[in-house]
């Protein structure tokens, strides 16, 4: 029986991040962090362990950051936890009394309740060493490779697995485009132009349709598809969303919702003691306070900053979930945060939105120019801006954390129309043609007239 | 005699970011803008005139966008003002009768009182077409070129001169090293790694020395150092900044301080028909609210929106300068925005600061990855962002403004510790090891103890 101050269990993007972060704040606590893995993967590099990165050894979380960060780690299984004793209990019959406990369990993969799911070579995608090892193997040897599922995970694999590859990738999709959910009708041409590079990549992208069954004995021989349609297939990636692990939390008691965990705006569980953060806790929305389901390790690290900070004492309180989504393919980097025009106005908001389009150097002919397209969407009523898609070079990945900034301090067109950008020839767009503000300008076209 | 709704003065980035938002803002105003040059150059990319681009013809403003936005306009000389009548006269005796008047009559290079700065072939940077391509033909056929300031100026046309040419280039600035004024003394490793850049493409980098004398009879044919030793020079260039062009407003009795013409926070001068903005106008503080003598493309083009929409009513208020910076040599990109240390501490102001440095990829070994180093200051009294610095690849960039739109909204360390992200393997640092949000955290470190 040992007594430590702070316990984590979990050791992805949430467990890492909260002990670091109870580290920072409570130097003279000691910080342990259990995880089951032996050694933890970097949860959003796992596709680029197909093509980019040439295997799974080349996408680990750096274990150093213990040691250098003096955070204990203990590598077992926690299999119940005694909430009135404080106490949990590993798999191999060692106890631990905790005074804090912060639970960063993550989550699982979901399988559509699809036939023949449970086939040989069908493969969600878990964060784990072996198991991915595996995948690999399979993948390296397979002729015909289906995807099911073209949202990030889905499109990343597609276009990872088919690299230095004699392989006939096909991603399945049942919605009309890939990456519909996060970037909506409105920014339809950033999914468009991720698919069209997936296409121009060797990529066989079948939209509108369903999988209906996975074929064959033991092994997966092909898949079905709601038009009739059958695909040869050797293996099967499964990238359509997850459900949070919750396992643990549940059998000792603690309140959960059908999101995950429940935890108020400090990160805290129904028990006092216990918080919780990442894919395993229930989450709200940034802007309706409404149950939220999105799950993101980049969520999962900002909610174990505030865990972490929080443990003996409020500092922090959690807003609820703005969503920021990037992805790249062949250098064209498409993003957005916040609402969708069509998930804003399912949820009673009028909007007005505004887009511009320009190099991202000024003058354009300076070398390594792409065209950076912005559109914004803001709240009718008060003018603050709701949500933002862009689509343009690398540039674009730090400028959708811009448009999230904006967001978070719920700045209004005007304001935004009057932010002060720095601006560079080799670098970005010129004050005059710099594209979120136009957009904001845009977008008042609408909100007043002259 | 003409009347007229709208008349802006000035063509560079303040005149045409000023007329395209009194377009936008007022749709049933006629706008029109008087310019002086025939064509006009984009301020920021005249430096590149002089390697990338291959001349100052690849670097004009687009005229198509008067036409595009039904903005009228007149190639021509203001002579005089007068406030009275609300009566401009131009140099062909013509006159225009405004009802609102926007000054955005930029500025001019300054001179240091040196002997011998009047010699041919010295050359201060005039945004002037035919002015650009003599000074382009004299650096083309000169062996010895100096120039005077290591600022952002500086800085970029010694690169741009040395490029395809075979020139001894040498940069003198008084400051112990390059961008010192603007990075600090904390932020010197962008100073360093820059100049290190430039000696690397083989520009002599002379620091901590002033130049006395530019010597030769008509011609420059070397300068004099304030260490006694001489260069020879066939040309000299003079970055070292530049002076307010507020003759007109002058002459006409508007309200002029020592920063330039006189404005409130509404843009408007000290007669409420007529509006200044960019480098002829005086400015104040984002932070200390005191006269501000920055001047740059980025703040022109945002107080003229300012100006542009308040023209016939109050919609926006300028906040003061924040200050937002960068500039970019063999790939490395460094920028700031805000207050420096020191300048922090020159103005009363106790501040912390924290910095963090991770691959701009993860995990790190994904292609394409630089280190990106982050250093932010904040205000110790309130844990309020006050000022930034980055160094890294050609993200950092957009960084620079996410760190301004945290400055902009008086974001807490606190605040900017559980700043919602989107990360990419391929794109950003893995969100544990965000730069920005670490360096908040390691600031918090000496904010507050746990």
């Amino acid at each position: 029986m040992e007594n430590l101050d702070v316990v984590v269990v979990g050791g992805s993007a949430g467990g890492l991040s909260a002990a670091l972060t109870a580290r920072r704040h409570y130097p003279k606590k000691n910080v342990t962090l259990i995880r089951k893995e032996n050694r933890a993967m970097i949860p959003c590099g796992i596709p680029y362990i197909f093509g980019t990165l040439e295997g799974p050894e080349k996408n680990l979380m750096p274990d150093e950051v213990f040691e250098k960060n003096n955070i204990r780690l203990i590598v077992g299984e926690v299999e119940t936890l005694n909430t009135g004793g404080k106490k949990i209990s590993m798999g191999d019959g060692q106890e631990i009394v905790y005074d804090r406990l912060i639970l960063a369990t993550g989550s699982d993969p979901l399988l559509p309740p699809i036939p023949g799911m449970d086939k040989e070579n069908v493969f969600p995608v878990k964060k784990d060493l072996p198991y991915l090892r595996s995948v690999l193997e399979t993948v390296n040897q397979a002729k015909d490779l289906v995807i099911l599922g073209c949202g990030f995970i889905g499109v990343e694999f597609a276009d990872e697995c088919r690299k230095n590859r004699d392989i006939n990738v096909t991603v399945v999709e049942m919605l009309d485009q890939c990456l519909k959910v996060a970037f909506g009708e409105e920014a339809c041409r950033c999914c468009q132009e991720i698919e069209e590079a997936l296409i121009q990549n060797g990529v066989n992208v079948i939209t509108g349709t369903k999988l209906t069954e996975v074929l064959g004995n033991e092994k997966v021989t092909g898949v079905k598809l709601s038009n009739g349609k059958e695909l040869k297939a050797d293996a099967v990636i499964v990238g359509i969303g997850v459900k949070p692990n919750i396992k643990l939390a549940k059998e000792a008691g603690l309140d959960i919702d059908r999101i995950g965990i429940v935890v108020d705006s400090n990160m805290r569980t129904s028990d006092p003691y216990i918080f919780a953060c990442g894919d395993c806790a229930s989450k709200v929305s940034f802007f309706t306070g409404e149950p939220c389901g999105l799950k993101l390790a980049s969520i999962a690290s900002q909610e174990a900053r505030i865990a972490g900070a929080n443990l003996f004492g409020t500092r922090r309180k959690n807003q609820g979930v703005v969503g920021v989504f990037t992805t790249m393919v062949n250098n064209i980097t498409v993003g957005c945060a916040g609402m969708s025009e069509k998930w804003a106005n399912e949820n009673g908001y009028e909007v007005v939105s505004g887009e511009a389009e320009a190099p991202d150097r000024h003058p354009g002919s300076m070398p390594g120019m792409s065209k950076l397209w912005v559109r914004l969407v803001f709240n009718k009523i008060n003018g603050e801006l709701v949500g933002g898609s862009v689509r343009g070079g690398s540039s674009a990945g730090e400028l959708i954390n811009t448009i999230s900034a904006c967001i978070q301090n719920r700045m209004t067109a005007d304001d935004i129309a009057i932010f002060q950008i720095g601006t560079h020839p080799a670098i970005t767009a010129s004050p005059g043609a710099y594209q979120l503000i136009n957009a904001a300008e845009i977008a008042l076209k609408t909100i007043k007239t002259g």
